[in-house]
Protein backbone atom coordinates (compact mmCIF):
# COMPACT_ATOMS: atom_id res chain seq x y z
CA UNK A 1 0.00 0.00 0.00
CA UNK A 2 1.35 3.47 -0.48
CA UNK A 3 0.03 6.91 1.01
CA UNK A 4 -0.91 9.91 -1.60
CA UNK A 5 -1.74 13.23 -0.40
CA UNK A 6 -5.52 14.11 -1.36
CA UNK A 7 -8.20 16.72 -1.61
CA UNK A 8 -12.10 16.39 -2.52
CA UNK A 9 -14.10 19.03 -2.95
CA UNK A 10 -16.68 20.81 -5.63
CA UNK A 11 -17.82 23.59 -7.78
CA UNK A 12 -21.79 24.27 -7.85
CA UNK A 13 -22.24 20.15 -7.03
CA UNK A 14 -19.71 18.73 -9.22
CA UNK A 15 -17.11 16.95 -7.49
CA UNK A 16 -13.63 16.31 -8.11
CA UNK A 17 -10.55 14.80 -6.07
CA UNK A 18 -7.36 16.60 -6.20
CA UNK A 19 -4.03 14.43 -6.08
CA UNK A 20 -0.95 15.93 -5.04
CA UNK A 21 2.49 14.85 -7.20
CA UNK A 22 4.38 17.58 -7.60
CA UNK A 23 7.45 15.60 -9.03
CA UNK A 24 5.10 13.33 -11.19
CA UNK A 25 6.47 10.68 -9.58
CA UNK A 26 3.08 8.68 -9.68
CA UNK A 27 1.47 9.20 -13.21
CA UNK A 28 -1.64 8.07 -13.44
CA UNK A 29 -3.29 4.18 -15.09
CA UNK A 30 -7.08 3.99 -15.44
CA UNK A 31 -7.30 0.93 -13.29
CA UNK A 32 -6.12 3.94 -10.02
CA UNK A 33 -8.22 6.25 -11.89
CA UNK A 34 -11.25 3.84 -11.82
CA UNK A 35 -10.61 3.04 -8.19
CA UNK A 36 -10.04 6.37 -6.54
CA UNK A 37 -13.02 7.71 -8.61
CA UNK A 38 -15.32 4.67 -7.63
CA UNK A 39 -17.94 6.33 -5.25
CA UNK A 40 -18.25 2.50 -3.32
CA UNK A 41 -14.78 1.16 -3.81
CA UNK A 42 -12.63 4.82 -3.61
CA UNK A 43 -13.48 8.00 -2.06
CA UNK A 44 -15.56 8.44 -5.61
CA UNK A 45 -16.19 11.97 -7.60
CA UNK A 46 -17.09 13.28 -10.96
CA UNK A 47 -13.49 13.67 -12.21
CA UNK A 48 -9.62 13.54 -10.88
CA UNK A 49 -6.78 16.04 -11.33
CA UNK A 50 -3.27 15.55 -10.78
CA UNK A 51 -0.80 18.47 -9.60
CA UNK A 52 2.41 17.94 -11.02
CA UNK A 53 4.88 20.84 -11.78
CA UNK A 54 3.95 22.01 -15.55
CA UNK A 55 8.41 21.68 -16.43
CA UNK A 56 7.43 17.16 -16.06
CA UNK A 57 4.46 17.40 -18.36
CA UNK A 58 6.00 16.64 -21.66
CA UNK A 59 2.88 17.30 -23.18
CA UNK A 60 3.26 21.25 -22.01
CA UNK A 61 6.12 23.51 -23.84
CA UNK A 62 4.23 26.90 -22.23
CA UNK A 63 5.73 28.11 -18.70
CA UNK A 64 7.56 25.20 -16.83
CA UNK A 65 6.93 27.23 -13.40
CA UNK A 66 3.12 26.55 -13.54
CA UNK A 67 0.79 23.56 -12.07
CA UNK A 68 -0.52 21.35 -14.81
CA UNK A 69 -4.13 20.46 -14.30
CA UNK A 70 -3.29 16.26 -15.40
CA UNK A 71 -7.26 15.61 -15.34
CA UNK A 72 -8.67 12.14 -16.18
CA UNK A 73 -12.14 11.70 -15.88
CA UNK A 74 -13.56 8.66 -13.81
CA UNK A 75 -13.65 6.27 -16.42
CA UNK A 76 -10.20 5.85 -16.89
CA UNK A 77 -9.83 8.39 -19.55
CA UNK A 78 -7.95 11.31 -20.22
CA UNK A 79 -9.71 14.39 -21.00
CA UNK A 80 -8.33 18.43 -21.65
CA UNK A 81 -10.27 20.09 -19.23
CA UNK A 82 -13.10 20.27 -16.87
CA UNK A 83 -14.59 24.34 -16.41
CA UNK A 84 -16.29 23.27 -12.41
CA UNK A 85 -13.11 21.12 -11.96
CA UNK A 86 -10.54 24.11 -12.95
CA UNK A 87 -11.97 26.09 -10.12
CA UNK A 88 -11.78 23.05 -7.24
CA UNK A 89 -8.06 23.10 -8.63
CA UNK A 90 -7.34 26.46 -8.32
CA UNK A 91 -9.11 26.33 -5.20
CA UNK A 92 -6.58 23.79 -4.12
CA UNK A 93 -3.98 25.52 -5.28
CA UNK A 94 -4.83 28.65 -3.41
CA UNK A 95 -5.55 26.79 0.17
CA UNK A 96 -2.28 25.17 -0.39
CA UNK A 97 -0.10 28.55 -0.85
CA UNK A 98 0.87 27.04 -4.37
CA UNK A 99 0.13 29.97 -6.35
CA UNK A 100 -0.24 33.62 -5.61
CA UNK A 101 -3.28 35.60 -4.96
CA UNK A 102 -5.32 36.88 -6.31
CA UNK A 103 -4.62 36.03 -10.06
CA UNK A 104 -2.87 33.23 -11.76
CA UNK A 105 -2.34 31.02 -14.43
CA UNK A 106 -2.84 27.21 -14.28
CA UNK A 107 -1.40 24.70 -17.76
CA UNK A 108 -4.02 22.46 -19.05
CA UNK A 109 -4.46 20.18 -21.93
CA UNK A 110 -6.48 22.84 -23.69
CA UNK A 111 -3.80 25.56 -22.89
CA UNK A 112 -3.63 28.54 -20.48
CA UNK A 113 -6.00 29.40 -17.96
CA UNK A 114 -6.09 32.11 -15.57
CA UNK A 115 -7.83 32.53 -12.53
CA UNK A 116 -8.52 35.32 -10.50
CA UNK A 117 -10.00 34.77 -6.59
CA UNK A 118 -12.79 37.02 -6.32
CA UNK A 119 -14.76 38.92 -2.84
CA UNK A 120 -17.04 35.79 -1.19
CA UNK A 121 -15.55 32.86 -2.19
CA UNK A 122 -16.41 32.97 -5.87
CA UNK A 123 -13.49 32.20 -8.66
CA UNK A 124 -13.19 33.37 -12.38
CA UNK A 125 -11.71 31.56 -14.69
CA UNK A 126 -11.00 31.84 -18.15
CA UNK A 127 -12.49 29.39 -20.59
CA UNK A 128 -10.80 30.26 -23.81
CA UNK A 129 -13.56 30.79 -26.95
CA UNK A 130 -16.88 29.31 -27.38
CA UNK A 131 -17.36 29.03 -31.13
CA UNK A 132 -21.23 29.14 -32.31
CA UNK A 133 -21.89 26.50 -34.81
CA UNK A 134 -25.38 25.38 -36.65
CA UNK A 135 -28.63 25.06 -35.67
CA UNK A 136 -29.60 21.27 -35.10
CA UNK A 137 -32.24 20.08 -32.81
CA UNK A 138 -32.47 17.53 -29.38
CA UNK A 139 -35.30 15.73 -29.02
CA UNK A 140 -36.54 15.09 -25.10
CA UNK A 141 -39.68 13.76 -23.42
CA UNK A 142 -40.88 12.94 -27.04
CA UNK A 143 -40.45 16.48 -28.41
CA UNK A 144 -38.27 17.61 -31.12
CA UNK A 145 -36.24 21.12 -30.29
CA UNK A 146 -34.79 23.29 -32.04
CA UNK A 147 -31.09 23.72 -30.52
CA UNK A 148 -27.53 25.54 -31.51
CA UNK A 149 -24.32 24.16 -31.66
CA UNK A 150 -21.59 25.20 -29.68
CA UNK A 151 -17.84 24.35 -29.39
CA UNK A 152 -16.33 25.13 -26.16
CA UNK A 153 -13.53 23.09 -26.72
CA UNK A 154 -16.13 19.88 -26.23
CA UNK A 155 -19.44 19.75 -28.13
CA UNK A 156 -22.90 21.13 -26.93
CA UNK A 157 -26.41 21.95 -28.27
CA UNK A 158 -28.13 24.33 -26.71
CA UNK A 159 -32.20 24.51 -26.14
CA UNK A 160 -33.50 27.49 -25.78
CA UNK A 161 -36.70 25.77 -24.27
CA UNK A 162 -40.22 27.13 -25.70
CA UNK A 163 -42.62 28.88 -22.93
CA UNK A 164 -45.25 26.11 -22.72
CA UNK A 165 -42.45 24.16 -21.93
CA UNK A 166 -41.91 22.77 -18.11
CA UNK A 167 -37.78 22.68 -17.60
CA UNK A 168 -38.30 21.21 -14.51
CA UNK A 169 -40.67 18.72 -15.86
CA UNK A 170 -38.21 17.16 -18.58
CA UNK A 171 -37.42 13.62 -18.52
CA UNK A 172 -33.52 13.53 -18.55
CA UNK A 173 -33.18 9.52 -17.51
CA UNK A 174 -32.81 8.51 -21.17
CA UNK A 175 -30.66 10.25 -23.05
CA UNK A 176 -31.89 12.98 -25.80
CA UNK A 177 -31.59 12.19 -29.18
CA UNK A 178 -29.31 14.01 -31.28
CA UNK A 179 -28.07 14.60 -35.23
CA UNK A 180 -25.19 11.95 -34.88
CA UNK A 181 -23.91 13.27 -38.29
CA UNK A 182 -23.26 16.43 -36.71
CA UNK A 183 -21.92 14.82 -33.37
CA UNK A 184 -20.30 11.56 -34.06
CA UNK A 185 -19.02 11.37 -31.08
CA UNK A 186 -21.63 12.36 -28.97
CA UNK A 187 -22.92 15.81 -27.65
CA UNK A 188 -23.48 17.79 -24.44
CA UNK A 189 -27.27 18.72 -24.37
CA UNK A 190 -28.19 21.82 -22.12
CA UNK A 191 -32.07 22.89 -21.61
CA UNK A 192 -32.58 26.39 -20.83
CA UNK A 193 -35.65 28.14 -19.49
CA UNK A 194 -35.28 32.10 -19.70
CA UNK A 195 -35.57 33.49 -16.68
CA UNK A 196 -35.72 37.01 -17.74
CA UNK A 197 -33.08 39.72 -18.48
CA UNK A 198 -29.60 38.05 -18.56
CA UNK A 199 -30.88 35.03 -16.04
CA UNK A 200 -30.64 31.61 -17.76
CA UNK A 201 -31.93 28.32 -15.57
CA UNK A 202 -30.13 25.61 -17.22
CA UNK A 203 -30.03 21.46 -16.87
CA UNK A 204 -27.36 19.21 -18.37
CA UNK A 205 -27.51 16.32 -19.82
CA UNK A 206 -23.53 15.17 -20.73
CA UNK A 207 -22.32 12.29 -22.59
CA UNK A 208 -21.35 9.17 -20.71
CA UNK A 209 -22.65 10.88 -17.54
CA UNK A 210 -26.83 11.21 -17.85
CA UNK A 211 -27.84 14.22 -16.09
CA UNK A 212 -25.51 16.59 -14.30
CA UNK A 213 -25.90 18.79 -10.98
CA UNK A 214 -23.98 21.37 -13.39
CA UNK A 215 -21.61 21.40 -16.46
CA UNK A 216 -18.95 24.59 -16.70
CA UNK A 217 -18.26 24.36 -20.39
CA UNK A 218 -22.44 23.58 -21.03
CA UNK A 219 -22.97 26.83 -18.84
CA UNK A 220 -21.01 29.08 -21.23
CA UNK A 221 -22.36 27.70 -24.07
CA UNK A 222 -25.90 29.09 -22.64
CA UNK A 223 -24.36 32.23 -22.51
CA UNK A 224 -22.62 31.91 -26.02
CA UNK A 225 -26.21 31.65 -27.47
CA UNK A 226 -28.10 33.75 -25.14
CA UNK A 227 -25.33 36.49 -26.02
CA UNK A 228 -25.61 36.62 -29.87
CA UNK A 229 -28.81 38.98 -29.03
CA UNK A 230 -27.19 41.34 -26.34
CA UNK A 231 -23.96 41.82 -24.56
CA UNK A 232 -23.36 41.45 -20.73
CA UNK A 233 -22.83 39.18 -18.09
CA UNK A 234 -24.97 35.85 -17.64
CA UNK A 235 -26.22 34.94 -14.16
CA UNK A 236 -26.72 30.80 -15.02
CA UNK A 237 -28.82 28.89 -12.76
CA UNK A 238 -27.67 24.74 -12.64
CA UNK A 239 -29.04 22.26 -10.66
CA UNK A 240 -26.34 22.39 -8.19
CA UNK A 241 -25.81 26.42 -8.06
CA UNK A 242 -25.51 29.70 -9.64
CA UNK A 243 -22.48 30.60 -12.40
CA UNK A 244 -21.80 33.90 -14.02
CA UNK A 245 -20.12 34.03 -17.67
CA UNK A 246 -18.94 36.89 -19.13
CA UNK A 247 -17.26 37.28 -22.82
CA UNK A 248 -14.09 39.53 -24.14
CA UNK A 249 -12.30 39.43 -27.05
CA UNK A 250 -10.09 36.30 -25.96
CA UNK A 251 -13.48 34.43 -25.13
CA UNK A 252 -15.27 33.28 -22.19
CA UNK A 253 -14.99 33.82 -18.54
CA UNK A 254 -16.64 31.34 -16.19
CA UNK A 255 -17.05 32.37 -12.19
CA UNK A 256 -18.35 30.17 -9.88
CA UNK A 257 -17.66 29.07 -6.37
CA UNK A 258 -15.26 26.12 -5.24
CA UNK A 259 -15.17 24.35 -2.06
CA UNK A 260 -12.89 22.31 -0.29
CA UNK A 261 -14.63 19.30 1.75
CA UNK A 262 -11.57 16.92 2.59
CA UNK A 263 -8.10 16.60 2.57
CA UNK A 264 -6.10 13.81 3.91
CA UNK A 265 -4.28 10.39 2.39
CA UNK A 266 -5.25 7.94 0.25
CA UNK A 267 -4.39 4.36 0.62
CA UNK A 268 -3.47 2.79 -2.35
CA UNK A 269 -2.67 -0.63 -3.49
CA UNK A 270 0.90 -1.00 -4.97
CA UNK B 1 -15.29 26.17 9.22
CA UNK B 2 -13.96 23.40 11.44
CA UNK B 3 -12.07 19.91 11.00
CA UNK B 4 -12.98 16.77 11.96
CA UNK B 5 -11.05 13.58 11.83
CA UNK B 6 -12.54 11.17 9.49
CA UNK B 7 -11.49 7.68 7.42
CA UNK B 8 -13.69 6.33 4.42
CA UNK B 9 -13.51 2.68 3.97
CA UNK B 10 -15.70 0.05 2.39
CA UNK B 11 -16.17 -3.82 3.38
CA UNK B 12 -17.99 -5.73 0.29
CA UNK B 13 -18.29 -2.00 -1.37
CA UNK B 14 -20.73 -1.41 1.01
CA UNK B 15 -19.14 1.80 1.91
CA UNK B 16 -19.23 4.19 4.97
CA UNK B 17 -17.54 7.41 6.66
CA UNK B 18 -16.12 7.07 9.99
CA UNK B 19 -15.78 10.38 12.13
CA UNK B 20 -13.79 10.57 15.51
CA UNK B 21 -15.36 12.20 18.87
CA UNK B 22 -14.10 10.35 21.37
CA UNK B 23 -14.86 12.87 23.95
CA UNK B 24 -18.39 13.23 22.22
CA UNK B 25 -17.92 16.80 21.51
CA UNK B 26 -19.61 17.02 17.92
CA UNK B 27 -23.17 15.00 18.35
CA UNK B 28 -24.47 14.92 14.61
CA UNK B 29 -27.30 16.74 13.41
CA UNK B 30 -28.95 15.34 10.27
CA UNK B 31 -28.21 18.52 8.25
CA UNK B 32 -24.87 17.29 8.94
CA UNK B 33 -24.68 13.79 8.33
CA UNK B 34 -26.71 14.48 4.92
CA UNK B 35 -24.08 17.07 3.81
CA UNK B 36 -21.14 14.24 5.02
CA UNK B 37 -22.99 11.62 3.32
CA UNK B 38 -23.62 13.16 0.21
CA UNK B 39 -21.59 12.05 -2.80
CA UNK B 40 -21.41 15.27 -4.78
CA UNK B 41 -21.75 18.19 -2.16
CA UNK B 42 -19.35 15.60 0.74
CA UNK B 43 -17.18 12.67 0.49
CA UNK B 44 -20.04 10.72 0.30
CA UNK B 45 -20.94 7.63 1.81
CA UNK B 46 -24.09 4.60 1.78
CA UNK B 47 -23.64 5.30 6.11
CA UNK B 48 -21.76 7.39 8.60
CA UNK B 49 -20.67 6.41 11.91
CA UNK B 50 -19.42 8.60 14.70
CA UNK B 51 -16.92 6.73 17.38
CA UNK B 52 -17.04 8.10 20.71
CA UNK B 53 -16.46 6.24 24.07
CA UNK B 54 -19.36 4.89 25.29
CA UNK B 55 -19.82 6.09 28.70
CA UNK B 56 -20.71 9.32 26.97
CA UNK B 57 -23.64 8.34 25.18
CA UNK B 58 -27.19 8.21 27.49
CA UNK B 59 -28.08 5.06 25.59
CA UNK B 60 -25.83 3.24 26.27
CA UNK B 61 -25.97 0.98 29.92
CA UNK B 62 -23.45 -1.88 29.41
CA UNK B 63 -19.75 -1.95 29.35
CA UNK B 64 -18.41 2.32 29.57
CA UNK B 65 -14.70 1.47 27.67
CA UNK B 66 -16.32 0.66 24.64
CA UNK B 67 -16.36 2.29 21.82
CA UNK B 68 -19.91 3.14 20.74
CA UNK B 69 -20.94 2.82 17.26
CA UNK B 70 -22.94 6.07 16.46
CA UNK B 71 -24.29 5.05 13.15
CA UNK B 72 -26.96 7.50 11.19
CA UNK B 73 -28.26 6.96 7.34
CA UNK B 74 -27.30 8.90 4.59
CA UNK B 75 -30.78 10.67 4.37
CA UNK B 76 -29.93 11.80 8.35
CA UNK B 77 -31.79 9.24 10.12
CA UNK B 78 -30.50 7.33 12.72
CA UNK B 79 -29.99 3.75 12.52
CA UNK B 80 -29.64 0.80 15.00
CA UNK B 81 -26.62 -0.99 13.09
CA UNK B 82 -25.59 -2.07 10.03
CA UNK B 83 -23.36 -5.52 9.55
CA UNK B 84 -21.21 -4.08 6.50
CA UNK B 85 -20.77 -0.73 8.49
CA UNK B 86 -19.71 -2.49 11.76
CA UNK B 87 -16.78 -4.59 10.05
CA UNK B 88 -15.58 -0.83 8.32
CA UNK B 89 -15.64 0.39 12.16
CA UNK B 90 -14.25 -2.47 13.51
CA UNK B 91 -11.19 -1.81 10.69
CA UNK B 92 -10.65 1.76 11.90
CA UNK B 93 -10.63 1.24 15.65
CA UNK B 94 -7.65 -1.60 14.85
CA UNK B 95 -5.99 0.38 12.21
CA UNK B 96 -5.98 3.83 14.74
CA UNK B 97 -5.06 1.51 17.79
CA UNK B 98 -7.91 2.29 19.66
CA UNK B 99 -9.28 -1.73 20.39
CA UNK B 100 -6.52 -5.12 21.55
CA UNK B 101 -6.37 -7.54 18.86
CA UNK B 102 -7.38 -9.98 17.76
CA UNK B 103 -10.45 -9.63 19.92
CA UNK B 104 -12.19 -7.04 21.21
CA UNK B 105 -16.04 -5.58 21.38
CA UNK B 106 -18.19 -2.64 20.38
CA UNK B 107 -21.56 -1.32 21.82
CA UNK B 108 -24.26 -0.47 19.49
CA UNK B 109 -27.54 0.77 19.42
CA UNK B 110 -28.55 -3.37 18.84
CA UNK B 111 -26.45 -4.32 21.61
CA UNK B 112 -22.88 -5.51 22.21
CA UNK B 113 -20.93 -6.80 18.83
CA UNK B 114 -17.81 -8.56 19.37
CA UNK B 115 -15.45 -8.89 16.47
CA UNK B 116 -12.19 -11.24 15.87
CA UNK B 117 -9.29 -10.10 13.64
CA UNK B 118 -8.56 -13.44 10.77
CA UNK B 119 -5.87 -14.03 8.57
CA UNK B 120 -6.53 -12.63 5.29
CA UNK B 121 -7.93 -9.07 6.30
CA UNK B 122 -11.12 -10.44 7.48
CA UNK B 123 -12.86 -9.74 9.98
CA UNK B 124 -15.86 -11.97 12.21
CA UNK B 125 -18.58 -10.40 13.96
CA UNK B 126 -21.62 -11.05 15.99
CA UNK B 127 -25.13 -10.45 14.38
CA UNK B 128 -26.92 -11.48 16.85
CA UNK B 129 -30.08 -13.70 16.35
CA UNK B 130 -31.53 -14.29 13.11
CA UNK B 131 -35.29 -15.45 13.67
CA UNK B 132 -37.20 -17.29 10.95
CA UNK B 133 -40.82 -15.67 10.26
CA UNK B 134 -43.70 -17.10 8.27
CA UNK B 135 -43.82 -17.71 4.59
CA UNK B 136 -44.55 -14.76 2.16
CA UNK B 137 -44.40 -13.42 -1.30
CA UNK B 138 -42.27 -11.14 -3.49
CA UNK B 139 -43.07 -9.77 -7.01
CA UNK B 140 -39.91 -8.78 -9.48
CA UNK B 141 -39.66 -8.62 -13.00
CA UNK B 142 -43.31 -9.50 -13.07
CA UNK B 143 -43.37 -13.02 -11.42
CA UNK B 144 -44.39 -13.32 -7.90
CA UNK B 145 -42.09 -15.65 -5.75
CA UNK B 146 -42.96 -17.88 -2.89
CA UNK B 147 -40.65 -15.86 0.38
CA UNK B 148 -39.54 -16.69 3.83
CA UNK B 149 -39.75 -13.90 6.05
CA UNK B 150 -36.65 -12.95 8.40
CA UNK B 151 -35.68 -10.99 11.14
CA UNK B 152 -32.11 -9.95 11.58
CA UNK B 153 -32.54 -6.44 13.68
CA UNK B 154 -34.62 -5.70 10.63
CA UNK B 155 -36.74 -7.26 8.23
CA UNK B 156 -35.97 -9.54 5.53
CA UNK B 157 -37.54 -11.25 2.57
CA UNK B 158 -35.70 -13.94 1.19
CA UNK B 159 -36.02 -15.53 -2.15
CA UNK B 160 -34.99 -18.99 -2.90
CA UNK B 161 -35.01 -18.54 -6.89
CA UNK B 162 -36.55 -21.48 -8.75
CA UNK B 163 -34.17 -22.71 -11.29
CA UNK B 164 -35.50 -21.60 -14.13
CA UNK B 165 -35.05 -18.09 -13.13
CA UNK B 166 -31.63 -16.30 -14.27
CA UNK B 167 -30.35 -14.16 -11.42
CA UNK B 168 -28.61 -11.59 -13.48
CA UNK B 169 -31.96 -11.41 -15.62
CA UNK B 170 -33.85 -9.94 -12.59
CA UNK B 171 -34.78 -5.99 -12.91
CA UNK B 172 -33.93 -4.48 -9.77
CA UNK B 173 -34.30 -1.06 -10.93
CA UNK B 174 -37.88 -0.90 -9.11
CA UNK B 175 -38.77 -1.96 -5.66
CA UNK B 176 -40.14 -5.64 -6.04
CA UNK B 177 -43.79 -5.89 -4.32
CA UNK B 178 -43.78 -7.08 -0.95
CA UNK B 179 -47.00 -8.02 1.38
CA UNK B 180 -47.17 -4.87 2.70
CA UNK B 181 -49.59 -6.03 6.20
CA UNK B 182 -46.82 -8.59 6.85
CA UNK B 183 -43.79 -5.52 6.72
CA UNK B 184 -45.98 -1.81 7.32
CA UNK B 185 -42.41 -0.43 7.20
CA UNK B 186 -40.87 -1.90 4.38
CA UNK B 187 -38.71 -4.96 3.80
CA UNK B 188 -35.61 -5.84 2.35
CA UNK B 189 -35.34 -8.52 -0.03
CA UNK B 190 -32.95 -11.35 -0.97
CA UNK B 191 -32.60 -12.64 -4.49
CA UNK B 192 -30.70 -15.58 -3.66
CA UNK B 193 -29.81 -18.19 -6.49
CA UNK B 194 -27.93 -21.49 -4.92
CA UNK B 195 -24.73 -22.67 -6.15
CA UNK B 196 -24.82 -25.64 -4.72
CA UNK B 197 -23.92 -27.00 -1.33
CA UNK B 198 -23.12 -24.34 1.26
CA UNK B 199 -22.76 -21.62 -1.30
CA UNK B 200 -25.45 -19.01 -2.37
CA UNK B 201 -25.24 -16.19 -4.89
CA UNK B 202 -27.60 -13.27 -3.84
CA UNK B 203 -28.91 -9.83 -4.97
CA UNK B 204 -30.22 -7.33 -2.60
CA UNK B 205 -32.89 -4.71 -3.08
CA UNK B 206 -32.80 -2.46 0.17
CA UNK B 207 -35.48 -0.49 1.58
CA UNK B 208 -34.95 3.59 0.83
CA UNK B 209 -31.36 2.27 -1.09
CA UNK B 210 -32.67 -0.15 -3.97
CA UNK B 211 -30.08 -2.69 -5.35
CA UNK B 212 -27.18 -2.14 -3.02
CA UNK B 213 -23.39 -4.07 -3.88
CA UNK B 214 -23.92 -6.08 -0.24
CA UNK B 215 -25.75 -5.79 2.35
CA UNK B 216 -24.60 -7.05 5.85
CA UNK B 217 -28.01 -8.62 7.42
CA UNK B 218 -29.40 -9.68 4.34
CA UNK B 219 -26.52 -11.93 4.14
CA UNK B 220 -27.36 -13.52 7.42
CA UNK B 221 -31.13 -13.73 6.54
CA UNK B 222 -30.58 -15.95 3.61
CA UNK B 223 -27.79 -17.93 5.45
CA UNK B 224 -30.44 -18.21 8.25
CA UNK B 225 -33.15 -19.71 5.48
CA UNK B 226 -30.06 -21.95 3.94
CA UNK B 227 -29.28 -23.34 7.50
CA UNK B 228 -32.72 -24.31 7.95
CA UNK B 229 -31.64 -27.51 6.08
CA UNK B 230 -28.35 -28.26 7.42
CA UNK B 231 -25.70 -27.23 9.51
CA UNK B 232 -22.45 -25.34 9.01
CA UNK B 233 -20.89 -22.20 7.46
CA UNK B 234 -22.17 -20.79 4.63
CA UNK B 235 -20.52 -18.54 1.74
CA UNK B 236 -22.59 -15.62 0.36
CA UNK B 237 -21.62 -14.42 -3.16
CA UNK B 238 -22.82 -10.84 -3.20
CA UNK B 239 -21.89 -8.18 -5.75
CA UNK B 240 -19.39 -6.83 -3.86
CA UNK B 241 -17.39 -9.79 -2.81
CA UNK B 242 -17.76 -12.90 -0.59
CA UNK B 243 -19.13 -13.01 2.79
CA UNK B 244 -18.92 -15.56 5.42
CA UNK B 245 -21.64 -16.66 7.81
CA UNK B 246 -21.66 -19.22 10.56
CA UNK B 247 -24.03 -19.54 13.29
CA UNK B 248 -24.17 -20.79 17.27
CA UNK B 249 -26.65 -20.80 19.70
CA UNK B 250 -26.44 -16.98 20.26
CA UNK B 251 -27.02 -16.31 17.13
CA UNK B 252 -25.24 -15.41 13.33
CA UNK B 253 -21.34 -14.34 12.90
CA UNK B 254 -20.51 -12.61 9.36
CA UNK B 255 -17.48 -13.12 8.08
CA UNK B 256 -15.63 -10.62 5.30
CA UNK B 257 -13.58 -8.00 4.05
CA UNK B 258 -13.27 -4.40 5.37
CA UNK B 259 -10.61 -1.56 4.04
CA UNK B 260 -9.71 1.91 4.71
CA UNK B 261 -9.59 3.98 1.75
CA UNK B 262 -8.51 7.53 2.70
CA UNK B 263 -8.09 9.10 6.17
CA UNK B 264 -8.11 12.36 7.30
CA UNK B 265 -9.97 15.74 7.94
CA UNK B 266 -13.39 16.60 7.33
CA UNK B 267 -14.06 20.55 6.33
CA UNK B 268 -17.26 21.17 7.73
CA UNK B 269 -19.20 24.47 8.25
CA UNK B 270 -19.74 25.82 11.58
Amino acid sequence: MSLVSFAKGHATENDFIIVRDRHNMAPFSPQIVQLICDRHRGVGSDGIVRAVKADLMPEWDGDPSLWFMDYWNPDGTIAEMCGNGLRVFARYLLDEDLVAKPKFQIATRAGLRTVWEKPGGVLRTSMGPAVIGQSTWVTVSGRRFDAISVNVGNPHAVVMLPDDVDLTKLDLHEAPGFDVGLFPNGVNTEFVHPAGGHHEVVRFFERGAGETRSCGTGAVAVAAVASQLCDGAWTIDVPGGRLTVDFDDDGAYLTGPAVIVARGDLVLPE
